[in-house]
């Protein structure tokens, strides 16, 4: 990363490991700030920072070096694909030793720059900056700001931005305003493409995700996976009482509902008075030959496969069908397209559900299959700078449990799910 | 458009139009050069161009006034959704013109400049210009790159690219020396981003594409359609022989093969010495309840859905399965990768080597469920600057025919098919 304090730099590196870990690519933050509080460094006033304090100077040069040489081990050995290196590197001369140091460890280094004069941006990182910063910790906020602006002032005086002439010869992308204006350099490999794509596509203005189950349906009461069976009288009920639900989470705002192409979501939809968007891409994860059985069916007819299931539900392809991860690939459209909008509400399935909360919410991929996420209950998630809240409202509706534990047929209440986290 | 001339303008707009159509999204380019052309101004000398040339300006005027009308039909008449102006639109003041033309007219606009400074990637786009251009039709073509650099000056005396400040209101793409470095800015839409995304990943380095169906598999010879199959005696046959066919075709050239998840496919690819890459996406089409049937089974049983496939096979999705438009959706990812990379060998299925083929050569939506790809044969595709170019090569081993013909349930040599086109 390069760039001055408040640029929003920490941001967007978690949502870029994020995206990659959910994506089964290796991917780590190594932020500098946090090493250089293990070295010394800790609630540092403003003078800390300018380029001509020895101490500061001598903490903070330690900070890198223990955080480059984290990111090596990382590298060889847990086998990391992607680091990122969260910290202002805001000199040239900074950038070139950090150059030379992938250039010798045959790693490919791309420079991603957050570039920024719009003040209120600016201002608004700080306010976020000076609650959560631990450098900032039971400090008065005014002077906290007042602090972190001298801080800023530091780095200014020396920063050296990506250049389109001088660093020609380097990968890099630089952010404007977060991404109304985006430079791309010699972008080389499928990695960078992507990621490039990815920040070329957020944002930061406020808004919400909502999710929701198609209502309960026919099969869901016949404990039957898979088909395309239409809600049964509860799951009726269920999309009747979605509008007054939906509304009471957004107010007045406007939002568009996104559903999969399976009768029993359009269904759940229908008396929604918003615009609305079928992607065959939010369909259920396809269950093969096993499509339309009961577990107890699939235990009894394909035991072997049943219990491969249960061992690692993420990897495990139903014959004919789809593995979670399968849906996590074809699902990657849907979040490179829900970053770029504003609300959204999706109906859809178990499965997907779990893979989009997986997304949101950082849900380590073998814990992904087993969230609990019930029928007729409203999730809300609210993205902000380092994380996602989420709240849930449930519908006075009943309805079965589909939820399967690990080592049984059976499906009802969950005892022993993974809760869905709440916050992240 | 933006750019001067020889700067692959018409090429990048017609990858363009190309992808997006294969998308379904209606998109026509109007090159303002072929309305000079009926205006008056065929074969003109480079006074032609000068920007004091009244004539010249007059016919040039005449012909933009022309490309526009046609383009606002098309958008009002043809319900056209991306349009490409195709043309120099060298000067601030042009495009000033052409921005109050669409916001007039609720359409909105992006610019895309192609700048380049590199001589040899000029000299190359002189080159082919002067063999394919109607400009220089008969020319001795020493003297026909002679009258281009002296058009090409007659431009630069006068062109403004775009700039980063100036046109920082504009929503635009600069490409510089192809997408060596590019500049994005106000990118707003989604058609917006997958174009940008699109033309950020082309490049122009020389390669070839080769395609082949699996050897004949197990369920060929049965006339079942879909599974999982192992390839017959004969298929594999073909595995053995496809190593003698690809070096004959490629040389020494390296490549990297793509194939399905499917057995057959991996069976086909075992004995290639290259670098392998499984794809998910590249799985056939999948016929949801009527996997494993025949297509006389299929008749049978399903017999309006029979009758429905064949009156609309791109539209027409299988209960449980796919349709040809939903394999397309999932195939983009891999045309976005392909034109990112340099030699790749596809093994692959049917349906989807119908659908890669239709992006290649530009086959229409309701045509390509019907082109004729027959197994044991490698197709190579050599992608050029307009156009592709395309040869097969039958292995000499026999194989069923699974061409299915309208109308019937019949398989066998197709008597009726849309032949592969060769050549776009």
């Amino acid at each position: 990363m390069v760039g001055l304090p408040a640029r929003g730099k920490s941001f967007i590196s978690q949502k870029i490991v994020r995206y990659l870990s959910w994506l089964s690519i290796r991917a780590k933050c190594f932020n500098v700030g946090n090493y250089r509080r293990l070295a010394g460094g800790s609630k540092p006033n403003a003078e800390f920072f300018a380029p001509d304090n020895i101490e500061g100077q001598r903490i903070r040069e330690k900070a890198v070096q223990m955080a480059v040489e984290d990111m090596m081990n990382w590298f060889y050995e847990d086998d990391g694909v992607v680091a990122i290196l969260d910290a202002t590197n805001s000199t040239r001369q900074r950038r070139d030793w950090v150059l030379k140091l992938c250039r010798e460890n045959a790693i490919e280094p791309m420079f991603l720059e957050s570039w920024c004069d719009d003040q209120d941006l600016i201002f608004r990182n700080i306010s976020e900056m000076k609650t959560t910063s631990p450098d900032y910790e039971g400090c008065d906020p005014d002077a906290a700001t007042q602090v972190f602006y001298e801080r800023i002032e530091k780095y200014v005086s020396v920063y050296q931005p990506l250049e389109e002439v001088l660093d020609k010869e380097l990968t890099f992308v630089r952010l404007i305003n977060v991404a109304e204006q985006v430079v791309i350099n010699r972008i080389e490999t499928y990695l960078e493409s992507r990621i490039v794509f990815y920040v070329m596509n957020l944002h930061i203005k406020p808004r919400c995700i909502w999710l929701s189950r198609h209502g309960e349906s026919v099969y869901n009461l016949e404990k039957k996976i898979g088909g395309d069976s239409h809600l049964s009288t509860r799951g009726m009920e269920y999309a009747r009482k979605l509008p007054e639900l939906v509304r009471e989470s957004t107010g007045d705002a406007n939002l568009t509902v996104w559903t999969s192409t399976l009768v029993r979501t359009g269904e759940t939809a229908q008396f929604l008075p918003y615009k609305q968007l079928q992607w065959k891409a939010l369909d259920e994860l396809d269950a093969g030959v096993c499509d339309g059985m009961t577990y107890e069916e699939i235990e009894k007819e394909y035991p072997e496969d049943f219990k491969a299931r249960d061992e690692d539900k993420y990897e495990y392809r139903y014959r004919g069908g789809e593995s979670y991860r399968d849906v996590v690939i074809r699902l990657e459209p849907i979040i490179m397209e829900l970053e770029r909008q504003e609300n959204i509400l999706i109906i859809t399935h178990q499965a997907v559900l779990r893979c989009i909360y997986a997304y949101f919410m950082n849900v380590p991929q073998q814990e992904s299959p087993w969230v609990s996420i019930p029928l007729h209950t409203l999730i809300k998630l609210e993205p902000r700078a380092y994380g996602t809240k989420v709240s849930t409202v449930k519908a006075d509706i009943p309805a079965v449990s589909t939820y399967k534990e690990k080592g049984t047929s059976k499906v009802g209440e969950p005892a022993h799910c993974t809760p869905a986290p709440t916050i992240c």
